[in-house]
């Protein structure tokens, strides 16, 4: 058997556990070379994986260099420098993906001192700093919470078309596909899809998907597309039901990601989340209030809720209350769709702002066909410009509403991101569909 | 309080539950109206929710009609003619949502005896038949269990762009974006991200999301946007690794149907799943065996494994390993994307045919930057082509594969469905796309 074959054909062990092995064990470790330091008679590799890192020891000089992908046979031996005691001696070292030594990025650097743009520019290895990466593994979390929760409460995931043959909530903001010569847009949200699965029947929905926005603001707060995790729900008697709902969800995805895996991600940005009773404390406050509120703390006439008043907001909740977080109710009926349901020159509509930012944007909407219909002129709407949605309401539709949190929103206030595009993957803004 | 306030007011029962409770309780129970039976004195009312159906009695004529949404406080009664033996004796009821009487289909009836086209006309409403919606409820466990087995070996869910800058598989077959006024493509697969993800330390990863194809077939296995369940993975020594992962999740989820909330919808559909010893049992064949014996088992000489051959294979691998399920390996060159891994003139690469269709694409990918970009003229390509993705091999990247399962195939084939349309929410087809 050949040396290639010999190191092959042994188990790998993850570097995260190369710590908790006896000394002198043979183990074969494979990942990337994340650093390499030379000091003439003996060289220092550290290798990373996806369970963290391991340093090798070679006799003389390295025979391998930064990010190459390499399979190392060796003995591990006590070495109190080493991370968790303990290193492995390699007696053996095989290639799996030669690297380039012109990589525009230094993996191994902090992603802290390099630009936003620049990051993002060479996505492709920027994504390999163990620190950005960890932000996924966070929001895997996050996905992964927010439907475990819902699941334990009946809700079904769906997954609905993002190719709309009409623009309903208005042709601004929409993407336009070439649909075999037709015309046709990437839905803004699944908000017709997921009231229609209400109203089958299912009673309970969630989905995790994209939605568009072909919004042309380049911000720290903007993405062209995101990931939104929508709920709606039929039978509610009104909207304290969803913010309820939404702190449980909240409360949730927060405590397994403080007692979980992603606890380590947290500790390496510094950050926190509010626990499950702090958070019980989000106050709910109505909009007039809320800008009264805003108006005091900014000391300006502030006639809406923008970025600088969430921020006020989400200061006086804090000093208030104790969290970081405020319900929004009661937005004026020509600040919300023409679908949520009206309380008289207001509406039964909330938004969560949570550190500063908005995260969520909800309410009850309106399930009656004949009220429906009669709102839509005040909107410069008629029943045809509305398709098969007024179809969901004109047999049927119990009493509900929901509510969609924007997961890199979400993301980046967790972490205390200054740029919400450091959230997503591959982001788009208005100049970038690349990589 | 009037009577409306006290129908609300009392805690709802789902409608499964009321058989399970002792006669003489007062209920309430809220749902749409599925039936009404009026038999002068009395009239039965079934009653439709998310858990089931109940029946309610009424003194004299019904009050409510069909598909009407309701909430209806009652005593029990027991009545062995009554679903579960056991029924509600109406005393209020409050309308919540009215329903016209002029439904184009009735939601009671039978949506097999409806063609597919006007199922999918009225989705709205050929989503509220229970076997209709149960077919979604499925669906919600399938995503379920795939995101579970994966998570459980340590893989991390991740979420893509679907716009992207270039079309690095070929431009036919892609859709078209106006994205700020440049051309822009829907994404057909997230092979590229997927792969990148790899590379980028996460070495496991899926996604479950949705893929677009521009292609103008019109058949019952086609889609032209799909939730599509990816998986790729890292340090893998061969295909075997990745048919055997693939097994393991289908084992799960047939485990899961089988044995939890779904399992009423295999029965309604008439439908079951392979066992996980069974399943064990598919063979993996050689192309060329493959067309060998498609060729002999349809007695004509086949030169490619078309549909025909796709069901003889499944045939054969019945009769002969008791499974309708086969691996077919070792694809042509020619018939695989540039990126799968070569032998000699074939590749390292399998689909996997289940009950009679390809369910699954998959294979090992060329890892080594060199060897892709000496493939590529041999695919008319040049590197300028691929944009950023070289840079995935250019700076170390593990030997890796990985394979994608049609979430709409899958739900087809295990309930025997004629046409894949109807496995989808919404479907997108070349003249369809609405609702």
């Amino acid at each position: 058997m050949s040396e290639t074959d010999a190191t092959q054909a042994m188990e790998r062990t993850p570097a995260a556990e190369i710590s908790t092995m006896a000394a002198g064990t043979e183990v074969r470790v494979a990942g990337w070379v994340h650093r390499v330091r030379e000091l003439g008679q003996v060289s220092f590799v550290v290798l990373r994986d996806r369970s963290g890192f391991v340093q090798i020891v070679y006799d003389g000089p390295s025979p391998v260099t930064p990010e190459t992908v390499v399979s190392i046979q060796g003995r591990t031996a006590s070495n109190e420098k080493a991370p968790g005691g303990m290193e492995v001696k390699a007696n053996a070292t095989e290639v799996l993906g030669p690297a380039a030594a012109d990589a525009p990025i230094s993996v191994a650097g902090d992603p802290d001192s390099i630009g936003i743009e620049t990051l993002l520019d060479h996505r492709i290895l920027s994504l390999r700093m163990p620190k950005v990466r960890g932000m996924f593994e966070l929001q895997s979390e996050i996905v992964r919470l927010f439907a475990d929760y819902l699941r334990g409460f009946d809700f079904t995931e769906v997954k609905t078309s993002k190719l709309i043959g009409s623009g309903t909530e208005g042709g601004t903001g929409l993407f336009e596909v070439d649909y075999f010569g037709e015309r046709v847009f990437l839905a803004q949200s699944p908000q017709f899809y997921k009231q229609a699965m209400v109203a089958s029947g299912l009673e309970r929905v969630f989905e995790i998907g994209a939605a568009y926005r072909a919004e042309k603001h380049d911000t720290p707060r903007h993405l062209n597309e995101y990931v939104s995790l929508d709920v709606e729900m039929g039978f509610i008697d009104g909207i304290d039901d969803l913010m309820d709902l939404e702190l449980g969800i909240l409360s949730h995805i927060f405590d397994g990601i403080r007692d979980g895996s992603a606890a380590s991600v947290l500790t390496e940005y510094g950050a926190s989340v509010p626990d499950r009773e702090t958070l019980s404390r989000t106050p709910r406050i109505d909009y007039e209030e809320a800008k009264n509120i805003a108006s005091e703390r900014t000391g300006k006439r502030l006639f809406d809720l923008n970025p600088e008043a969430e921020r006020a907001l989400c200061d006086w909740a804090l000093a208030e209350h104790g969290i970081e977080a405020v319900f929004v109710t009661g937005f004026p009926r020509k600040k919300r769709p023409f679908y949520t349901w009206p309380e008289g020159r207001q509406t039964a509509s909330f938004d969560l702002l949570f550190r500063g930012l908005e995260i969520t944007t909800g309410g009850k909407r309106i399930h009656d066909y004949e009220m429906l219909v009669a709102e839509l002129p005040k909107f410069g709407m008629k029943p045809e410009d509305l398709g098969d949605y007024l179809t969901i309401f004109r047999y049927g539709c119990p009493p509900h509403g929901g509510f969609a949190i924007g997961l890199e929103r979400l993301t980046q206030k967790i972490l205390g991101l200054e740029n919400i595009k450091a959230a997503s993957l591959f982001p788009r803004d208005r100049k970038r569909v690349r990589p």
